[in-house]
């Protein structure tokens, strides 16, 4: 049975903590926080057991601590527990970005950087907040892991029952391969959305534009909602995977744009046909 | 009481045959089709009372005719039923695209134009045919219509009726502003939507990136599930107003990607979060 630190009790880190707890795989569960009238939810809610009365004690008696603030304060946090922390504690986060984050945990922790491991479990919701975590959240979810070769083995495998333990599938890459991947699938199409919507602001008649969008502008336009404050984070962190993409869509809108210059049917066809076939077999 | 001919009882035609026999603004409503199985299911769903046995007949008794197909029948259609119009017979479709149904019917139907009204519901669903048809599809949904100078009254208030019976929310605007609203709030995205999945499938790691694929990806390519031959029907009908659209989403994201690479946060955050702001209110 665990001990458990999580700095962030809101979706994602309250979610973590009630499955952690409901399963059996935490004893005590901590919270940290700076909003103090959502700690005080969590604790209603038994997501957690108590708040940290005493957070140098809690740090290096605790066997996980769980970093599940906005990626900004994660070098603070790092550089917070670090001088308290026992060779026994492992350390996880659940950023969007893996690169900059395990920077950072090698930067700052230094030789305890083997007690480190990223993750970043695929799942969330509009909603935020104590108030919005679930037990279900994370079931049947992916979650990637970005050990590496400085990584121990107790990290590896605490943490991959912690996730297992919410029903989550668990996947290791490298933090490249993660940010990679993440910037075409995920930093792309929310930069897409963003930047549509914000088009569309700058005309004339944008009120009648909004007035007449339709089903499919709004599930196109849902992620263009998210946090700009989170969004610009993502961005910033991973600047060099998004810049390629941004680059190899330009040029994808371009072979478009001159198909449809010289009407070249077959060829806006073959593309429409592809990724209809690509997106139904998806979603099956 | 009118009587009704409907070229194309799918989704749309159905559910507009429904309605304008529920609301009792149509006695008579025929179905013509070419698919055979689509019409018996069309009948034994009540949608239509019966499918035409003289056409030229029902041409000539019809008081409205709905041109419900895919847009590039239209032309054939109208050529169809030219030559056994009678005076007082309105005509209308429900196309995406309005600009060259106008074309059309203007060149076709010649003096007889003043008959027509374009329309353009803005309801639909990526289920399709007659099974598919529900009285309800666009009860406080957007309906656009067309009118010009040259439209009659009667085609106006007929095709109104038709549609407030149905609990639609009637518009009138020019084809012209009609497809340029289209192109940036529909058209466009869906370009978008496609051409974003078109470049995944082309990576090597395709598989892997759609298995890390999740909701916000679901939601923002959902559109790129759509028919690829009518969305190739719709972008080359409306070539001119998608080209600028697509020419100005190429300047935004040129300033996205200027700003990333730059590093101007201030500028990425003001981006996100006017997109942010204006689609939260929207979702009102």
């Amino acid at each position: 049975m665990n001990k458990i630190l999580i700095f962030g009790v809101g979706l994602i880190g309250g979610s973590i903590a009630l499955s952690a707890k409901k399963s059996g795989f935490a004893s005590d569960i901590v919270g940290v926080g700076r909003n103090q009238d959502n700690l005080n939810d969590a604790i209603k809610l038994k997501l957690i057991d108590r708040t940290s009365q005493d957070l140098k004690k809690d740090i290096s008696e605790a066997h996980i601590i769980i970093i599940a603030t906005p990626v900004a304060q994660f070098p603070v946090i790092l550089q917070l527990i670090q001088p308290h922390l026992s060779s026994h504690t492992i350390i996880t986060d659940v950023g969007s970005t893996k690169t900059d984050v395990i920077e950072s945990a090698k930067q700052i922790l230094g030789p305890q950087y083997s007690q480190f491991i990223g993750g970043h479990p695929i799942a969330g919701s509009e909603k935020h907040g104590a108030t919005a975590a679930h037990i279900d959240l994370f079931k049947n979810k992916n979650v990637i892991l970005t050990a590496d070769q400085e990584t121990s083995f107790e990290a590896k495998q605490k943490i991959e029952m912690l996730w297992k333990n919410a029903g989550a599938i668990v996947s290791n890459m490298s933090h490249n391969d993660h940010d990679k991947i993440f910037s075409t699938i995920s930093h792309l199409p929310h930069l897409l959305a963003f930047s549509l919507v914000d088009m569309i602001t700058q005309r004339k008649n944008a009120n009648e534009l909004l007035k007449f969008a339709a089903s499919g502008f709004k599930d196109f336009t849902r992620i263009a909602a998210s946090s700009p404050e989170m969004w610009k984070d993502i961005t910033l962190a991973n600047k060099k995977f998004i810049l390629e993409d941004i680059q190899l869509f330009e040029n994808q809108i371009k072979l478009l744009k001159e198909a449809i210059e010289q009407e070249d049917t077959k060829k806006i066809l073959a593309l429409f046909e592809n990724a209809s076939k690509t997106r139904n077999e998806w979603s099956k």
